[in-house]
């Protein structure tokens, strides 16, 4: 394995309902509660342009997840062939990066309510990207 | 600012015809060349799904952004409004991963083939993943 390595920082932090796996629904479009993205108060001028409504990707740093996992069951489910685990959206992944597509509800100042995510209470947020692909820059 | 930062590594690098910002285009579908996925032979489980004609996600690290950016001046358009970073697809952001959407031209081994990779030669690939959000796991 190449060694270079790079640090992420946590932007803000997931509040939420969630607080374990087991609890936590496979995909948000499978009854995940609205959460609060919490941001750091450095953020501000980077996040001042967020609207209700706006539809937007949240990457999130899934620091509960095993890092060494190549191959999963599907879903957790041991019927399910083996399949590499680039085929799949398991949090346990080389890079645990957890990406969110989420609607804004409300905004109060840095923290912002988004709707059907399924990350836990505490999670690390990375980064804010608009869904369109046509989007500004 | 919390000091918490995270460790990613490159589980592999792109190979591409384009080699500096000024040559890329904003986006994969505004005339981004096919590029190579060239992986770690220690992913090489991991990648073992991957099939000619998937749509892919792929997350690089952006190693020649800027991080200390929270707004921008969308598409580099100086007359364009400034807007906060986490409302752009701007690589000068907090944590610079890129989001690519891409379909799979060709397997050969531990290298990929994909459509449309705005990506400069040499960027670090952080992850890959399903882009049906349906997606096993």
């Amino acid at each position: 394995m190449n060694s270079e390595r790079y640090a992420v920082m946590p932007i803000g932090w997931v509040e939420s309902p969630l607080v374990d796996r087991a609890q936590a629904p496979r995909q948000g479009d499978e009854g995940a509660p609205p959460a609060w993205l919490v941001f750091e108060p450095q953020m501000a001028k980077g996040i001042r342009d967020l609207r209700v409504g706006d539809d937007i990707i949240v990457l999130s740093w899934l620091d509960r997840a095993c890092r060494d996992v190549l191959s999963t069951h599907p879903r957790d489910d041991e019927d399910s062939p083996l399949l590499g685990v680039f085929s799949t959206r398991s949090p346990d992944r080389p890079n645990p990066i957890g990406r969110h597509r989420v609607q804004i509800l409300a905004v109060e100042g840095l923290r912002i309510l988004v709707r059907d995510l399924e990350a836990l209470n505490g999670t690390p947020i990375l980064d804010v990207k608009p869904q369109s692909d046509n989007a500004a820059a």
